[in-house]
């Protein structure tokens, strides 16, 4: 069995401090955040004031990774669905892809909205959104 | 140092066999590719076959991780820019995020059209395409 070792490359800070509180979709929300990335991947960071969009890959630690199945925006009405046909947090792999619009860059930290990120959650990856490819 | 153990839920099957093979980016290629989830992950799959389009999110297992910064679209005339600002497969973390459209769905296999993944990569995770969400 395949198994791959995964390190953050940064963490998202945002006011955000508990699931309850989260939106339940990042564009809903309309604070920004703050995504640092660490100082040993500052150098993956050159040129990224160039975009103004970018795809944020995070890892949602607080997911429960064991449910297969839910009931869609937690509606207990809806029938129960794989949570590969929703964007439920709770999923084998808890990731989730941002698209967020990027406001500023200084040093090793990029404010960005669009992300509804609990403070603290690991960053993974960091994508220019191309349009072609991703809309 | 945070570090989470990720395994597949899938593969991906396609006609590429290998990177110098493989188009540039997802969209380029016209090829159809197959999805097979892993038995165990077969319950996430219900309902999917409501969606026309798909977020697969894949580990670049062939890509190289300690590449900081490239030359975009392997041009050498290019400035070095670092990978966080393109969509080079090469970064600390190789996760692809594709989208894609879905042809058919038959027991645990997805058909599915624009990945240009190579085959046999591993598959993290699989979300619908919500456009006001995603674009």
């Amino acid at each position: 069995m395949d198994e791959f070792n995964i390190a953050p490359v940064g963490y998202v800070w945002s006011d955000i401090t508990d699931r309850v509180q989260a939106p339940r979709q990042g564009r809903d929300t309309s604070a920004a955040a703050r995504i640092e990335i660490l100082p040993q991947y500052s150098d993956a960071m050159d040129g990224i004031e160039q975009w103004g969009k970018l795809q944020v890959i995070c890892w949602m630690h607080l997911a429960d990774r064991d449910t297969l199945a839910v009931h869609p925006r937690r509606d207990v009405s809806a029938p129960l669905t794989g949570v590969f046909a929703t964007r439920s947090p709770a999923r084998p792999n808890p990731i989730a892809v941002y698209t967020v619009d990027l406001l500023s860059v200084e040093r090793n930290v990029l404010t960005v909205k669009g992300i509804d990120a609990v403070d603290g959650t690991p960053v993974l990856d960091i994508k220019p959104h191309v349009h072609r490819l991703d809309d």
